[in-house]
């Protein structure tokens, strides 16, 4: 089932450098784990943002939330979810 | 180059029926084809709304716009467009 | 699977008194069968609007936007919908 | 008399870890002796949000009032409040 | 039990003006009679706009809503209600 | 003359309890002593928010804002100001 | 006593030009007075905008409420105003 | 040549007090000495805001930036301009 | 003197092809004698949009508005208007 | 390629003089190589604000991204950015 998520990131400038990277390190393994399982369809940064929009791949909105709300960046982000089906419209027999 | 685009869907609920069958109609083969071209690489209705989001692959600026001001609902339509980029993290050879 | 909603509905007040009839009465039985059936959980009519806070229990995405999309009423409203998980204080066995 | 309420927390990321859990603590013995009493009657997690939407079955505004000013987290949440009543199309003899 | 109530009106200018004074006629004897039985307790016109302030003394949400669904010009009108209780800071007996 | 006044309170949760006891403490005297005059006509608590809707009936623009700028809490608050005048379905003798 | 009001002219394009023509006519009429008054002591074009900000000096919110509600083009309007008051910095005898 | 200014100031309540005064009194001395040579034509505290109204007559756009950014509350403020322009209802053969 | 301006085209859909047709042909023919004279010095499509940014150098804030309340599809149209200046950064000569 | 971009600046005004210095030093620097290159086309100031519209010349997305995201402000600004392609009406040969 698939969610489309708007991530925004709005990290204190004053925060010490090397907690932002300690905290990005481990964002970065997060989300390269979960997009190797499948589960992080897409992932595309938008230009000139600190910010993504993402497809999620998940069996509900539980395993959603859960993901979600494990984000290391999580308290430091608004995030945006819309659930998605097939479009009328489309080609693909596989919509992800 | 991708950009991330949201359609919204405004039609006047006092539209003849034949009219709307004829744009959806026109609308559908319009977007099947670039689909099957590949730049449009991505279309999802978002639940519960007369809306999608989409991912474009094209050449430029000039290729969206041709693309987007071409659609048989774009005078009915309210669009945002977002230019994408590859994220940081991400896991893929290929983003789109 | 639990999904929130709100239907705000805008009616145009020139469309003549039978049609408005017509479609809330096909809007009613319509939202009766989908209560009976355990889909629809939970109707409320917000005090001095024209609109309602839902809970429907649904299969998927897919089935809920069938649902919505559905509403005789559905190209009069405005929806947000939101997915719903169980809260991590709940006391209930069954959240719905 | 039901109310529905969106509760949103925003809790400063620089709080320290343990008045977090103490506050979080405090908060959910609250939470979950008022649904014990059937006053709060409906509490759900929105996916990919620090928030809740729920319903609460009171005597009066000031109920809702007194219930809603003695969060632990009442200072830190954005909280908005919508009146209910029973929905025309409802099926069900107690709509709570 | 009282409520706030903001209500703006937004006639098409275009109606008929004579059906414009029919539903301000009722309008007028309606609001009259719900003042007179001290339901309706307050009303102020906002200067420079047509749009007033009310508060309500109602028994519970279900008579506010019959009561604002019942004006004439309800269809007309965007409607925003917030419950209200007695202010800490209140020196008076009845607060309404 | 009235005025309707919408006052929202927004302290920091890091200011000191004793500070937010002394500011309250001042902000209550001043706000019954204005009542008592008569120039604060209504107070009314909104339910489920740190926030009031008041009436003041003042001689003029210049009183309103020496009394709103006076409040203790001035510098902690959001505050909207709307001119009122008497509504043409009034029945009362005095609006206030 | 003076108030600020921004006036936002919204024409319904498809209005026949003889009856806008009609509306303008008696709108400057109705302006010049109010300035030969006194009671309209600024008007400004916004540039760009079929807008204009302007300044009252009336006796009191009824005044001014009389003065914009019996504007030819009231129900074309949409209205701002907010109440003001001598500036502290302000080296002018008259602030008018 | 006229531009309409709002400015709207937003003091930090932790800022030393002192430091306010000074602030304040330099802020105050600027604008003086710009209303008395004509370049800042009018100023309006807005009622129950830390704000105004001005307008200021100018050369260009450049002199406005100069005398706006110059501004000892400049960094604490939100502005927003709107070139002026005759208004052709005004009667007033200079409308400054 | 430089103005940023966006214009956001609204035509009404029902609005008939060969009135549309009249109005673009006019529109462009005035845009382009407005560029050739070097008044209008850059006009961008916005991607995806019936919308444009453009820059105008002009002598006064009434050129401007004389300009812009003259274009054929004026009162189709939203226009934000930001007045510009030289930036401290920017290394030109001719910053237009 | 162009792209339209607002940039506005949010400085703590409690950041310390030589920080703020040292960051808009290097801003500078990095703005005037850009400019230079023809990367950055066009920067204007807009009047009353700490903010730019600036228009970039760039290969595509990437670029884009990579020369706002390093810019010394980049974690103080907030970005809007629009894509650009030729407008219909545009008399020049290069529209940048």
């Amino acid at each position: 089932m698939l969610f489309h998520v708007r991530m925004t990131v709005n990290l204190d400038p004053a925060l010490p450098a090397e907690e932002v990277a300690d905290i990005l390190s481990r964002e970065k393994a997060y989300s390269q784990q979960l997009q190797a399982s499948g589960k992080w369809r897409h992932i595309w940064r938008i230009a000139g943002a600190y910010a993504n929009f993402s497809v999620f791949d998940v069996a509900d909105n539980a395993e959603l939330h859960a993901i979600l709300s494990g984000l290391p960046l999580f308290k430091y982000m608004q995030i945006e979810v819309a659930p998605l089906v097939r479009h009328p419209s489309s080609i693909r027999d596989d919509d992800s």
